[in-house]
């Protein structure tokens, strides 16, 4: 039985981890730290890592940048593997990641998602068959109106996945409305459409002479990082020290 | 029986449409036009609309803009409709085709697929309903390596048909990489996609609160164009004088 | 301003209908009706429609089927306009309904979202058009894996406004695999993909000649039946007595 | 420089491979083979294989199974690699087929594409790690309205190439209209559609929670089938004798 601390275990993904922990054969979930103590939990909250005194085996995270040092030097303290699912670490933070790996496993990675993170290897084997046969490949991902940002994280993180199969060969390309010319074999076209509240949807197109491949991940809620992270801790618990994302996780 | 003379009979198009015109119910191919009388034809060929000898009830024209001046002159001389399918037309063309239909029924559309002129009379009604609900709407096209122009002329009409219904609101917005800012509701999303031979697809997203709405046309030739001039010329044999579109055909 | 009664308002629709409403411009919920009064609520909540002494428009009801029959006869005899979403009604309540809207304005509907109510309605005008011109119709729906009957309700909705429209030609076809022949042109295919926690997909495929044409509809929560039922509230208020249901709402 | 022989040069698909031969780079079309004589072709067309006197290096077949025999005995007289996609062999074929790789190379796939069994390999690895964490597999597949069997080869193709990877634990579905009940983990549901001129849609869904991963071929012309043999042709050439098949020729 793998017993798991939920680092921010009364945040909003934090109580979704706990709950698929919990559905999680295998697997329990031993104890949670929070600064919030107001909810009830199942199981007992501490203040910090450092002060809890529950047996466990492997810790996930999903708390707040200013969480992240304390949590990584208890975690290189106390022997224990961590699952990183906060985002927005400064250079100084990622560099304390590393450090911290040298003394436990550390997972990190830019998408918790399994889907996400199995497409990316896949397109990897699929841009090396079909990119020299002369596909064209574009990728359209589409989002709910209130983001702010295009591309997304994760269509560049696809892009880039490909990219670096190909010995990075390709450009990107955003609007295709400015000049009239033909699109070349060496750019990735990469659009961004915005509406409603589309969770995330990413489409990945390999178009050739009379035939498309396409891939397709649709997310419908943030409960597939959470399933991501559980499945990165049952992985996690046990290993030696290093720096590991979710491509280690997905084997195949 | 209607009789159908086909204006540039040995071109490409002119051969798709005298085969389906031979398949249609009710219509049979009467005569052909072209300068070029290297092909065998099961009926007569003339080298102008003047020299037909043959009775016939309705034209349908595939050719190009050089042959379109004395087509017309010919169509009003004896009383003909025509469905011009020749696209590239100049401005004084243009004024001619409309002197023309003073005289005769002339039916021209900037895309003469049924699918499509079907769709950009339910996005106005779609739009009427949804719109006011709040739905997001974006246009997805997607087209072959060889088009130098994006987006495509077809997701440009789909857009007017739904600006025309909706007062003109919404501008277009090609690129959203440019600027962190999430989308208007005055805008309309029209990402094009380019890639190996793909005819054309185009898809309208109408994105809501937990809900989208789709309609997507696929293209697989272009003789979806050839079956729309057929369907054309069955409804404008017979009609009064006047200029029609595709959107008179598609009746509901 | 419409003034909103919402019956059932502590039931889960009913918290989301609530919250919708108060962000509708022109409408605010004016009371609640509920057995269960555990929620503090930001507006007073009675134990009957009959005990609310505060002014309203028009009753929207996300309850059970054992309050409806109160429920009517309150609306009856207060005047009061009600959209009716509880399901599972018995024959003697449907007769009730039709009874109770002789005397105010009733809605109600198979299924409360407006997209897929504003689809049956283009599909009849879709249909018309491109079966005659041949084109074979054919439905794909998607749900979760725990739905215990397929094709879905809906599916076959969307599918009985195709063949209401074309004057019930259609049989419908729900496996392909116990026979080698070809479709017929007067079947509509329906299959029925089962998996994960898909919300539901319905998807209408016209294909013709080299043609496909596509209606797709999405639903990502249950939220989109309360932001029908708000709508139709929005319809309801005012009305003259009658029975309504979701295309009536919809208007092009 | 490969130098190829096509074997059934003059019929539709050895035209097209021809083509495509010549506009490969490192590829040249040096002669043909044909019973029928008819077309002026720009390189000397046999009478068999057995006759021709130019010096090549692969043979790409696109005949009939009357032919099948002659070309195998050929080939391993001539120690002439071959690509034989000819269709619809005998079980003493088969087995000849099989004698004849001892001694040259021998490649022959249920399906020549290279995108569909591309598409085999990768839901391989995509299986081992989707279907542990509990995600439904189905299969969806689209052709036109002449196709009399359902589902398609190549849908139970890819089903097989699914249940191979995941020991044989899937039976497959096609029908889930007669019976009330949820779906079995342990079932691969397979639809097949019917409709217009559809070349042939391949859509293989895995959904889990609040996730869906799809993989989707479209093809577009049978042109597809003629790229597949002569990449086929390219990797055969120069090998070892033994019988290989289109898995072989995607190396990644």
């Amino acid at each position: 039985m793998i017993k798991v601390l939920m680092h921010g275990c009364n945040g909003k993904m934090g109580q979704v981890v706990s709950r698929m922990v919990d559905e999680t054969e295998g697997m329990e979930l031993a104890a949670g730290v929070d600064r919030f103590l107001g909810r009830e939990n199942p199981y007992p909250v501490f203040e910090s890592v450092e002060a809890c005194d529950v047996p466990v085996d492997v810790v996930i995270d999903f708390s707040n940048a200013a969480a992240v040092d304390d949590l990584l030097e208890a975690c290189a303290k106390k022997g224990l593997p961590v699952v990183l699912c906060t985002t927005g670490l400064s250079e100084e933070q990622i560099a304390k990641v590393k450090k911290t790996s040298e003394k436990v496993a550390v997972l990190r990675s830019a998408n918790m998602s399994l889907g996400v993170n199995l497409l990316m290897k896949l397109l990897k084997d699929a841009s090396k068959v079909l990119a020299p046969a002369g596909y064209d490949i574009e990728i359209v991902e589409k989002h709910h109106n209130q983001k702010v940002d295009a591309p997304s994280g994760t269509a560049l993180a696809l892009a880039d996945s490909i990219n670096e199969a190909m010995d990075n060969v390709y450009s990107y390309t955003y609007d295709r409305s400015q000049e009239r010319k033909k699109r070349s074999d060496k750019e990735i076209g990469i659009a961004a459409v915005r509406g409603g509240t589309i969770v995330g949807e990413h489409e990945v197109i390999y178009a050739g002479e009379d035939e498309v491949i396409e891939f397709k991940h649709t997310a419908y809620s943030k409960a597939i990082f959470a399933k991501g992270a559980v499945s990165a801790a049952a992985f996690l618990a046990g290993k030696e020290p290093g720096l590991y994302d979710m491509s280690d996780v997905i084997q195949f």
